[in-house]
């Protein structure tokens, strides 16, 4: 089964049948969305449960079950852990993990895993899971999505969840909650929304229990079952996970100082102007020269969506953009600004990128700048694993951002010190080809020839390079690097925000 | 089949089977929440449209299905007329009417229901519609819900909703929307939630359309298939229907008084205190009353759920209150407190008072002070037909407040004219006496038997009267009314917030 990025599929991996991409726009649900059951709390009932072990027994968690998390504290997250030595504790097994990403800090699922207490996960792999799930494999192989696709997923009941834990930073025992006050505060809390309303039961774990009613209600109490208070649900300073900062790098500056002529020289930089921010060094100058350059020109932005930071918020600040949507904010002044700035405001996931609702934010999106660990000369795009094969990161919303944007740029560095990041083919494809239109890169900028029109628009005004020839440009300085030795064991498989299948990964000899 | 205020019923009804009310909290709903369609909109597709008349094509709106309309602009509100003037032009036929609730301003409905456009109803009737259904009956029997009976209804599919029009008084292209801002502000938008979440097709129509990305978010885009901007969605002021001044009758500022004086004494009124607060002449007295008690006393109570009129931001801006959970707004300063007090928190009405989710607003309540067309012996309460059985009231939050608030007190007048309030027995039970704790009237205060704990707090403080005394005492004066009367059909039924039944009204002779 050959997809519509030329790679061949199984049509079924343990059981689940697989549906080959087609196309970013191909596939148009007919089913409905995932109905979990009613529930009735009457007025002389209790929400609060002392212990997260109490909430593990009093939503009936048992074997074969699938619980779920949000990553809004990224590496300061204490919850995922917690909650998962609790179920070690218990007995409990053969637990599917849903949660929208794992850190290193999480690098103890990897014990879980050994001991049969994890044997499925669902969500995105940062650092030494990945790297596990890589080597070793586990019985059922992982699901990659998109921030958007996850959102669907729950929202459709491909993933069913039995019981969604809710890190908040603030809550009342009814459960009403937020992520915007207290001492753990970690800002929007866009990924919690599809879990709690499409998970059997929810239970929001905060540090910092007030008085009812609790407001902003990000989530409402109608969809909470239970509420536990611990010491502790992470440690905000881990929010601010890799580099937070404004590349130093000259030639990183300089990609990002192209990106903004591009636009700008394309004519897409104007009153009404909106773009993905995203959280990396590049995109952080990417953002603050986007900045520079519409103050400047006294040009008004409708919005930005991010991954929010500082940078963003000074935008806000000063008039060059009138809101903010924030799904996930990504350091302590977008947190800081979502408590405080009406127009920064927090929307989900499922508002964000899920493809099969009334429509997402990023489809309003004029631009957005994404990295990439690879890009190959027919502009697909590798985010999940490195040229050694090992799988390290999530899709985060780079399927969502590329599909919705009006123009998809890529930012990267011809080389990453020995290895080349331009490829025949990429490793692994994150995002599919026929949603990225432009390669800027230190070595010359690159345009998909499928995108004419961008071609056209700067025709004269910006110098163009063929993505063959940065391809060659590379091999030339630094050769090829060693493909991965793979066997035939598939480890994980990369869903299409729509559901379809782009790639598997398989498992490293 | 007797249910459990003493009430026969039908088991069916035109093919719709009763389950008979068995007491407030005896029913566990087993079911799902109603799934509606997955949809897909792709980036480049646009959802303004240049009438109503496209919407209803669009939407695939025929013979047989069913509309919502929301009542935020009461008898201001324009859009039902515009709709189902369209709908009738189109030739549309035998549609079932869902709104929230009808006033004196759809009147045009009952030609629509006497040209066989509109064949069912199920909402509030407020008015004339209601009279006519009352004299003649429509094909099916009108459905009678609470606030939270509605949403409950909506969200489990037994009010399955094929289009929800929602009026709004600013959204922007995508349908991001709300009611806070704009020519046509009305505040709170409580009511479009539970159709926004749960209808297979959802039109936002506006009269300010503004950029992308309107926010608050009220209702979010995701659920909004198509926008269509009109000349006008209503005239605010018509959301002040009735008495929203505070009553000057001495008898009436009298009641108010015993309230506070009650709840004082019982020792109620204390740090956390919450209530529900009403719009009608006396519990504004009561509003009034109480924020001068707790000022005085230097009582800071937790919330006011509403219903919310100037009254009750008065209370949140000095500080009495810390927060305001706004369902509806009942008064022009509600809607600018609304747009701009941070702790005026918009709550949707499955917040508010469903029953089958985890636990809603009114379950958190103290107290909470409402009116009655007539009480009886046995503490039931009429709020739907007057004496002479005239059907010209809707539930409302009656049963909601009723059965949540800890203490449920009815604010009557012995009389109104030549009418006795209480009854023997009421024309129709709104609401049942399980829930309904005191009865304050200008002739003294009567508190149900089954509240022992309620008589003992207040023994030797406050004085009590028997109601059948008040009964008698009424009866003294004016003697009985003469009975309605009716024949056999039954043209609405009154359902208990649960979706069981506790009455149906039948037409007059």
């Amino acid at each position: 089964m050959l997809n519509a990025v030329g790679r061949e599929l199984p049509e079924e991996i343990n059981g689940r049948k697989l549906k080959p991409y087609k196309g970013p726009f191909s596939f148009k649900p007919e089913g409905r969305r995932y109905a979990p059951p009613l529930k009735a709390v009457f007025p002389d009932e209790k929400k609060v449960l002392p212990s997260i072990k109490d909430a593990i027994k009093k939503t009936g968690l048992e074997d074969g079950m699938t619980i779920s998390f949000h990553h809004h504290l990224r590496n300061g997250d204490y919850v995922i852990n917690k909650v998962l030595n609790e179920i070690a504790k218990m007995g409990i097994k053969d637990i599917k993990l849903a949660p929208t990403a794992l850190f290193p800090v999480h690098e103890p699922v990897i014990e879980h895993i050994k001991n049969g207490v994890v044997t499925s996960i669902e969500g995105s792999l940062n650092g030494p899971v990945g790297e596990y799930v890589s080597k070793h494999g586990m019985k059922n192989p992982v699901i990659l999505r998109s921030h958007g696709g996850r959102a669907r997923a729950v929202r459709c009941g491909e993933l069913h969840i039995d019981v969604a834990f809710i890190s908040a930073s603030i809550a009342d025992e009814y459960g009403n909650c937020n992520g915007m006050m207290g001492k753990s505060a970690f800002g929007a809390i866009g990924f919690a929304y599809a879990d709690a309303f499409h998970a059997d039961n929810v239970v929001v774990v905060t540090d910092n229990l007030q008085p009812y009613p609790v407001s902003p209600i990000s989530i409402p109490q109608i969809y909470v079952d239970y509420v536990v208070e611990i010491d502790s649900i992470g440690d905000p300073s881990g929010i601010q996970t890799g580099t937070m900062q404004i590349t130093k790098s000259p030639s990183r500056l300089n990609i990002a100082k192209n990106v903004v002529e591009f636009l700008a020289k394309a004519g897409i930089i104007k009153d009404g102007f909106s773009f993905q921010a995203g959280a990396g060094g590049t995109s952080l100058a990417v953002t603050k020269f986007l900045h520079d350059y519409m103050k400047k020109n006294g040009i008004v932005g409708d919005f930005v969506m991010g991954g929010i930071t500082g940078f963003v918020v000074d935008m806000l600040h000063d008039g060059t953009i009138r809101k903010i949507l924030d799904g996930q904010s990504f350091d302590l002044r977008a947190v800081e600004s979502m408590a405080n700035d009406a127009d920064h405001v927090e929307v989900s996931h499922i508002m964000f990128g899920d493809p099969h609702t009334c429509g997402c934010v990023v489809n309003r999106q004029n631009a957005c700048f994404l990295g990439a660990t690879e890009v190959d000369i027919n502009f697909n795009i590798n985010v999940n694993t490195h040229s050694d094969g090992l799988l390290l990161h999530g899709i985060g919303g780079h399927q969502d951002a590329a599909a919705g944007s009006d123009i998809t740029v890529i930012t990267i560095p011809l080389l990453r010190g020995r290895l080349p990041v331009i490829r025949e083919e990429v490793t692994t494809v994150s995002t599919p080809h026929h949603t990225v239109d432009v390669v800027v890169t230190d070595a010359g900028i690159a345009v998909n020839p499928q995108r004419e029109d961008l071609i056209e628009a700067v025709k004269g005004k910006i110098d163009i390079v063929d993505i063959e020839d940065l391809y060659k440009k590379a091999k030339n300085l630094v050769g090829e690097p060693k493909p991965p030795e793979f066997d035939d064991e598939i480890v994980a498989i990369v869903e299409y925000r729509d559901g379809t299948v782009l790639d598997v990964v398989r498992r490293l000899k």
